[in-house]
């Protein structure tokens, strides 16, 4: 069957990163079709509705929204090359922390990046002890998913996207190489293998974009 | 295999009653530990160190945590009366709307609950939009699972526990029967099928309950 796979997505979104990253691990063919969100396209009105928000994985003409929920379509529609892993209890693990790393540890994240001071410094603290739960996941592997790259290295791909970024702008530390050498030897493993490091948005744009969606925030505070 | 299924929930909490209603939809055996959320039990801050809450299901000695995980796993676990569809894109659906429901949808229902005046007229509008797009998903059916109540009408269960309560302490409409007939249908189809009822709450306890939690916010107000 023909199969035509459209990702509407921006070039440095670490969730549309999550959508081609898996889509690319399964094999597809895809087109990528790059919204500006400051002007979005009809098509990304009209597929998502209710968030107005990339990533949309179009399939044979159906939209399918929400990142997560994307992966999980893609792994339940192509079974090559498993994403989740096939214990129940292990997919479940990579359920609960891929939903912690969204709901819980990049806000903290966020709260260290975009504040000063003594806001900053709390925010870098909550930060750092969510991190701490993730180091410990990756005892023992070189990948969330193992010896390959699963589910939640997917999830979990903006740590390795942004967290450095953030870190030179704000002139905070997360992640250092002695509270987390498994968290720093995987991020490292993860942008440099081979289907992820084609795709990599350039730093130099990240830099720039981040400083950017930055400025904001602290012209509020001031 | 002799299976021990605990599950840590409250009395009220519609988080924890997704649960059991699951466990009872595949016909399991299961016994309810009630926690007190003043006074955490060691057993709940143990299963669940990240979040410290409610529901836990406890699986021959294993924890799983967050009730929309725990739903997906025992789905994964056991196979007999599947709570999601088996056509992928069907199970994005409801996954997606799952999630809407929890994200978008309750929040906005709790700020037409947690406020007074302009605020509470906004929360309420809101949450009617927001349940506009939940009234489409009914449209033919009499469970959001189709014939039988499935993984969203689980997910959406809360809806039936509380918006009547929130609505009748606040002296807010939220869903009424013009505006919303498949909602309103789907309640009472929900709160009457035979494996729901006999967990129902209360509602001389539920209104006590709301009206407790909610009376702090009011005076943070005044």
């Amino acid at each position: 069957m023909a199969e035509e796979l459209n990702v509407l997505r921006t070039w440095s979104s670490p969730w549309g990163l999550r959508v081609v990253y898996a889509l690319k691990m399964k094999g597809l063919e895809y087109e990528t079709i790059l919204e500006d969100l400051k002007n979005k396209s009809d098509l990304l009105l009209e597929h998502n509705p209710v968030y107005k928000k990339i990533p949309v994985l179009v399939h044979n003409g159906k939209p399918i929204c929400e990142s997560l929920v994307i992966l999980e379509y893609i792994d339940d529609t192509w079974k090559q090359c498993p994403l989740l892993p096939q214990d129940p209890y292990e997919r479940a693990m990579a359920r609960f922390w891929a939903k912690f790393g969204d709901d819980k540890l990049l806000p903290s994240i966020r709260s260290g990046f975009y504040t000063r001071g003594k806001e900053q410094e709390e925010g870098v603290a909550t930060a750092i002890g969510n991190l701490k739960f993730i180091e410990k996941l990756l005892k023992g592997k070189k990948f969330f998913g193992g010896d390959t790259i699963g589910y939640l290295d997917l999830a979990f791909g903006w740590m390795a996207n942004v967290i450095s970024i953030m870190e030179e702008i704000a002139e905070i530390k997360l992640i250092d190489a002695e509270t987390f050498p498994l968290i720093s030897a995987w991020i490292n493993n993860f942008s440099t293998h081979p289907m992820i490091k084609d795709l990599w948005p350039p730093r130099d744009r990240m830099i720039e974009k981040y400083k950017a969606i930055r400025e904001p925030y602290l012209r509020k505070e001031a």
